[in-house]
């Protein structure tokens, strides 16, 4: 297939991420340099920008503020939670036929590939030569064929920082502490809270996620076992967390255009969790005042400035620059860019291959069941640290003190410090 | 008053901070260092290890390990929240006459200088010659006297970046975005928030404190024209507010041994907030559907690896010297360190003082009324951001494209990318 000379869309749809901007600027950078693109434009709150006419102009754009933009959080297009149905589709293609569109890029996560899926075929049915690519962004890391997603990494370290202090402040008061963590049909983002083990205890000491049935009663049992062994218990738990077939915990009411139930920004299956192992442990260990509290990590996780994977902000970039190369190439008129995890003899490596958009929209990816543990409650650390660990990078170092106890040598003041 | 000789026991008590452990480090230096100390112990969780006999000997410690300890959140030697009353104080004197301690330092916050106080008042009632200091430590930056707390800042500096991430996102996505910050008596950390802003229109766009009395009716209209002007709004709250005379927004139920109310490790203040506003914004804007989302901060924000203000490392470190050297002296036999900014010609510098026991212990500082906007929501920034930049340091960069809209020639294929 030969090049197509016309102008380019690029939109962001679907939550933010911390890197998502590297692969707009990638997308953006790319499609500036190509002679085959005429007008590069920024879709404002995505295929909702498109519907309205409200397109921004990259080539005004400064370059140096565009690398700030680019290790900028948080979808600096705007976003947008929008799923079209043939009538918006139509209208997006009148747009680009009056506009002369023929390169379309969409970052976002599995939703966002369905969107992009609809267009193209959209586009296909009327011989409307279009190159429709989606770019991968989720802290989820949901996608189905890539290895991982831009985005993710961040995320993961932002948890795995996140349950390191938790774990100290646990270790130095005690009690019982429950962390919900984002992820909605799989557990990527909250198996990472393991990274925050340095030393033996160190928690999280159990982990729950969406692809285990939960039980509220195993729930209860499994902390206060470790409660009973520790004095205390820091416990990961997936937003997503349901019983067989998908039953609620809690039910939150609000539903999205996509289907999806409200998770975030509410505490109450903390609080709701939090209350169970209470009243469980009221009637245990009936002798003692339990110190249990739940933090609902919420959006915070997402796109925290300043907590971000040096891999991950390379390869969001790199993403966005292989879009542009696989539309002007145009082997296929549509696809969707994944990654692939090289073995390498030197370290950790990844390259870009094309993917087909149905092979990655709607369906989401969950972490492969070796990789939890038989329990349910915890991950088999190996494979997955040995998959997680190069993506997030290096942690902040975390020390104990060796705690000799002292020999307490009564109202002497005769002995040495060094005599100990 | 010449030198006592003898041996020294350190303890850290309350809530943990992310350099909770440099001043640790800087006291067992200094006291290691000291040759009227003879033996270092470490009482381990505060006043309960003295009761119990559970110390630790500092001269086993590695000195490297030291200074990765010091570089980790939350309190190494692990934390009490235990308010001693007389027999309580008498079991203190017994162990420390039977082991010839003669220096007493006690890390924490406004409860931990009450504490030091009675135990100081016992042994000059008994005639037993000890050197009782305090060092502060307080996420919360409410004790007296002192010009700030270590501590304070790290968490500032957490808060700011979570409010400039969480800013980005309600920007991208739109909605009403509430963020429940620790505070519970003052809002000092969550007037941090403000220091988010970076580009006009940027959040936090309300500040709620406990200084100022809270209605949920002017919070309700307050989030509302901001909502209505900027189609969105994010919404910073102490979980301290209240109404006049102290009436709790909701009741929570659990107090502590100091008789303080359980605020944190529970989502129910954000989400009883959050309902309030969507029922209002049915009420007033009743055609469309309104995104309403809160999240509390919880106990992240006060030990979080890897987001630390130097100044705020370096500062905690130079208290916990202070305390020895002050003890040494022995110009007083009891007090706390405090800081005193000086106003240094190139730039931002402090110096160490010591100040009474009484005069920290107990009592809180709150936010002086002239920083907090006459509206009562929002901070005077001019005189609060000079005293709270220089703190936190440098934040992480963010951008915004310059959007410049796109001249949509339609149909055109016959015009470059720089014409624009």
């Amino acid at each position: 297939m030969s090049a197509v000379i016309g102008n380019a869309v690029i939109g962001q749809s679907g939550g933010p991420t911390a890197v998502i901007n590297q692969t707009l600027v990638g997308v953006v950078q790319a499609a500036l340099a190509a002679p085959e693109i005429e007008r590069v434009y920024g879709a404002i709150h995505g295929i909702q920008g498109i519907l309205d006419g409200n397109f921004m102009d990259f080539s005004q754009e400064d370059p140096d503020n565009l690398e700030v933009v680019a290790g900028t959080p948080s979808s600096a297009l705007f976003s947008v939670r929008l799923k079209p149905n043939e009538d918006i589709c139509r209208r997006i293609f009148e747009r680009f036929r009056q506009l002369n569109v023929r390169y379309f890029f969409y970052i976002g996560g599995n939703d966002t590939a369905e969107t992009t899926h609809l267009i193209n075929e959209m586009a296909q049915a009327q011989g409307y030569d279009l190159r429709c690519f989606h770019c991968p962004k989720t802290i989820d890391n949901d996608l189905r064929v890539t290895d991982h997603c831009p985005g993710y990494a961040s995320a993961a370290k932002w948890v795995a920082q996140a349950f390191m202090g938790d774990n100290l402040d646990n270790r130095s008061l005690g009690g019982i502490k429950i962390n919900i963590v984002m992820g909605r049909d799989a557990g990527w983002l909250t198996a990472a809270s393991v990274l925050a083990r340095v030393f033996p205890d160190d928690g999280p000491h159990v982990v729950y996620v969406p692809e285990v049935d939960f039980s509220l009663e195993r729930f209860c049992v499994d902390i206060e076992a470790v409660y009973r062994r520790l004095g205390r218990c820091v416990v990961a738990v997936s937003e997503g967390v349901h019983g067989p077939g998908g039953t609620p915990i809690i039910d939150l009411g609000e539903v999205d255009s996509h289907g999806n139930r409200q998770l975030s920004g509410s505490g109450a299956l903390g609080d709701a969790l939090a209350d169970a192992v209470k009243q469980h442990l009221a009637q245990v260990m009936p002798d003692v005042k339990h110190r249990v509290r739940a933090d609902t990590f919420g959006y915070l996780q997402r796109c925290f400035p300043g907590v971000v994977s040096d891999i991950d902000a390379q390869e969001a970039r790199q993403v966005g620059f292989a879009a542009v190369q696989a539309a002007l190439a145009g082997e296929t008129p549509s696809g969707s860019v994944a990654l692939r995890r090289l073995s390498a003899e030197s370290g950790y490596a990844v390259e870009t291959f094309i993917t087909s958009l149905q092979s990655v929209a709607k369906e989401t990816k969950c972490l492969p069941s070796e990789w939890i543990s038989a329990e349910g409650n915890d991950m088999e650390s190996e494979p997955f640290l040995a998959y997680l660990r190069p993506l997030v990078g290096a942690l902040p170092a975390i020390g104990q003190l060796a705690m000799a106890p002292a020999a307490l040598d009564e109202g002497s003041g005769s002995q040495g410090k060094g005599s100990g």
